[in-house]
């Protein structure tokens, strides 16, 4: 995975989703009557924070998070995410 | 339990659901009149706390919580829900 | 009244409401034409508080709240509320 | 006035109302076209404050207070109001 | 203007409405077209203010103020307005 | 341009809106598709702030304003705008 | 780029929209799906933040914003729109 050169602001979280969402590598399945289903991701640029807030998840990460968080971005051909650390869940592995 | 490979972020819980929840081992009854029938389950996982706020529940807790707190997600096939702590009413034992 | 095996989280309280709500021992009679009745109960178990906000009520404590505040659990054949201490609105006696 | 046997919690108050609220001993006389129309009592017992946030009324003072603040409770045989310091507007006298 | 026997609680203030409202001996005129049409009046009592939060208005200054700020109260047959200090815009003069 | 004699409160400040909106000296023109057109006007007189946070805007300054903000009053008959400074875009020159 | 002499208040930041907003010379192609389509400009102006918030970005950067953030203004015959630093996702480059 190359460097992106994307920086995001704050508390923000720039995500490349998973491709396959309902049988993953990892052995996450996505249950159909979920909510809110959620969806895994690898993390490929992280904010600096808020003041007094550093951020948990670093670039790399597989991360868990809700179906209707974050805004897509498509860069370079690649679709991303960019949500607020605040609308992930999880971390994996 | 063995170990699992989910790290929860902030005041984040993973949570796996009791089996049975009209009557418990424990002995506790979800009477049917109750406006919101709070749930029972094991912690599975914990995150690190929000600044100031470290956490108070542990891995093997047992917890009561709302019936509309949490997503479900599926792991390596069993169910398990992923909340706040504020979601979680009391620690039983 | 025997040792209960239920802690309340935070600031939230374990109260075992009154048998007799409309007169009690204590002489309150909750009126008819009142917007929101307020109850009586005795106080079962109590959290710890949050961060700066330490708790008032003490475990044997008789307390008035609100009609709507808490939700109802079974425990061992008993009935039981759980609020927050906020939804408390004094102590008798 | 006797002393009365319930401690109201944190920023509450205590208030008997008082019997006639169109022309009172003081001499306010509450208009009838006002929107939300104040009301008068006398404070009958005061919580020991917020953290940071200490009380201001006593006990024995005359208060002015919404129409619409505080939820009633009878208690030997006398009707009170118990209502946030906040709901309180001024005290007379 | 004599000592008013009435102490706002907190961040309260006592006005007395200017009589005449459309043209003042200050020279504001108070446009028909305005949304929220301001008002003024003398200030007659203040309170303590809040924590970190000191009063700036003082008893004698003529203040402006908006249409639908405070509650009105009628005392030894004077109409007054009790209001936050955040609901005064000015002071003239 | 006089000294007035209003003095606005807390983090109020007091702007003359200008005569020609919709095409000024500094040549600012105002589209007619903008969502909430900005409006510009003159700094008269200006409050001290709120507890920790100082006013950054000075009497004289030519500032751009939403459309919505602010409440109109009329002043020895000029026409002006009472506004919070957070109101205020940005200061012109 | 020449200086603009505009200044924005607070946290606010001008930016120049880019003209072509489909495919733009760093290659973000904005996806005809998206929720929320994120747009793409240069920052020509930058307020002094908030007490306790510095600013992150600077006079230069290119920056992706939400669609519906700012408000347009015109300038001098160019398009900008003023914006909130909180409004922006990510510096590109």
């Amino acid at each position: 995975m190359a460097e992106i050169n994307l920086r995001p602001l704050a508390d923000r979280v720039l995500v490349e989703p998973s491709a396959a969402e309902t049988k993953t590598a990892s052995g996450i399945i996505i249950p159909d009557t979920a909510q809110e289903k959620p969806q895994q991701g690898k993390v490929v640029a992280v904010g600096n924070g808020k003041v007094d807030e550093p951020m948990t998840v670093k670039v790399g990460d597989t991360v868990l998070y809700g179906k209707y968080g974050g805004t897509e971005i498509k860069h370079n051909g690649v679709d991303y995410l960019i949500m607020r650390e605040a609308d992930i869940f999880a971390v994996i592995g």
